[in-house]
């Protein structure tokens, strides 16, 4: 490692640590992170590449909270409470000009959310190279105290639910790069935070512990994460199109033709959690929903058999010919 | 995510989990690792990125086994028992020719340390980029029950000690990409294979809770790790360059003067551990190199002040130019 790379580790990263979490400065070979009344804890991991995940031009604290968050949204879908993380950071030289400049920027972004989220850095490795930069981050929670949110546990005759509004974030991501499609700036700015900065649903995932019978986050697509949810639980479903809840930006584009259901399904990046439960659980699942301020819709039903059927308003199968969104 | 990667993920990385350990198939989420009788957890992770960690061409089963080790010396520095890891691969696609072979290949190198090791793959992320393969893993170990490792216990009178020989690595890389300096084939594929596959101290670590005052493994070359040990620890250090251990190998280089001490103790990649004790545990620390087959040799003494000194047989020092190998 070089001097200067120990020097920006000090300058940007040590801040965001804290003796209590066991980081150490970051001046050792590991951190010693404490583990207190859980015997299990959760991990997950992702990898963000430059331009396959996030843009070379994005603001680097957009790119760090994004990162963090895409994370924090699986532990959110695992009913988790994250309390650390650790950072794999492949510094491209050629793309980012300024290095210290985007460091610096990068771990304010860090720093924002690790605040907003109660978390903290406890280590990881900064390099650099010749190709795009690179994020990996996993993150450590402790599980759900009511029971972990598992994909495996949906059961024939469960409402199907989800959180917040479907396809913004896709939208974000045709207005970002083309603006003129817009029909408001202020519509225009808020589906393209919802692509830059998603909200993972800690405090919501925390309070399905104990109603939920399978849950996941959707980062792939609607359409394709149900799929893999039902998958893992040997079901089927039925969704009814029009129960998606859509914002208002995005209700003005499918009414107006220039955004379809099928892209709103197959979009990625809305980082909201899909989850099951017992159709006699509707009451207090509205009612977490009012005490996360989150807003959740039931959507469908969990059915016997495999695949997934899109219903019209008609009652008449929307043909999906697009499987989901891909990252990679 | 594509189709394929599930595929690949199926195939190739799901072998490698277990239903104890929490990875769920790499099906869910994240991981939920059972933590058993330890109120704290160590974690490390290293980033390895294609053309600087590893050479394009090198077998894929080498830089698997590389990768996973380097982290596993980081947790033997830490006296830690390794139990687990996670895997953030990058793949570069135009790099690796055919994807499947190569990925077979990887994680055979990955089951094979694995079985060695102890430890099992509870999760992680694959994903494709247009750059260079980057592999950042993150290893989970506990605690050592004789207490931790750390950099910065080293006391002035304590004698310093490294594990193995020194250099072998740094002269490997050399007669790796130079096969006519050799002397003899055998030497040659000794040299290559330490630099290609580090033997990370774990046993010798474990074994170290209860004597060593500091502690680290030695990645960036001998000089430097020791200088940031004396740094934590606010010391300094003497060191006699006869005593620094060599092989065979090095040894009939250093005397043909083909491979200087200076490229011995600035040379990278030897992923021996450097620790310091009192002298009055001489004892019992070569009673555990018996135990644990492990090859240690006091080399030095720790000084009041700042800086190492290197004395050659005369006592004169030996003038260290390059402060140590960099990875980066």
């Amino acid at each position: 490692m070089e001097i200067k790379e120990f020097s920006r580790i000090k300058k940007f990263f040590r801040p965001l640590t804290s003796q209590r979490m066991g980081a150490m400065e970051l001046l050792d070979d590991a951190a010693l992170v404490p583990i207190k009344k859980t015997d299990s804890i959760v991990v997950s991991t992702d990898a963000l590449v430059e331009k396959i995940h996030f843009h070379s031009d994005e603001r680097a604290d957009f790119i760090a909270r994004k990162a963090l968050r895409t994370n924090l949204s699986d532990l959110a879908a695992m009913g988790a409470k994250p309390f650390a993380y650790n950072l794999g950071l492949i510094l491209g030289k050629r793309k980012l000009g300024n290095i210290d400049q985007w460091l610096n920027l990068f771990s304010k972004g860090l720093a924002a959310d690790q605040k907003k989220f109660g978390i903290e850095l406890i280590g990881g490795d900064t390099v650099t190279s010749f190709g795009p930069t690179s994020i990996c981050i996993s993150i450590f929670g402790t599980p759900n105290p009511e029971g972990s949110l598992l994909r495996s546990g949906a059961k024939v005759g469960d409402g199907i639910f989800v959180s917040g509004t479907i396809g913004d974030a896709a939208l974000g991501l045709i207005l970002r790069s083309n603006s003129s499609l817009s029909y408001s700036s202020k519509g225009n700015s808020y589906c393209i935070s919802r692509y830059r900065i998603p909200r993972p649903r800690i405090d919501l995932g925390l309070a399905l512990g104990e109603v939920a019978s399978a849950a996941m986050d959707i980062s792939d697509g609607l359409f394709q994460d149900l799929n893999h949810l039902c998958g893992a639980s040997d079901v089927g479903a039925s969704v009814w199109a029009n129960k998606i809840p859509l914002s208002k930006e995005v209700n003005a584009f499918v009414t107006k033709n220039k955004f379809s259901i099928e892209q709103v399904i197959t979009g990625g990046d809305d980082y909201e959690l899909i989850f099951t439960a017992p159709v006699n659980k509707e009451t207090s699942i509205f009612n977490m929903a009012r005490v996360t301020k989150t807003r959740i819709t039931r959507i469908g039903t969990v059915q016997s058999g495999r695949g997934i059927s899109i219903f019209d308003e008609n009652g008449d199968i929307i043909p999906v010919v697009k499987g989901g969104y891909s990252h990679d």
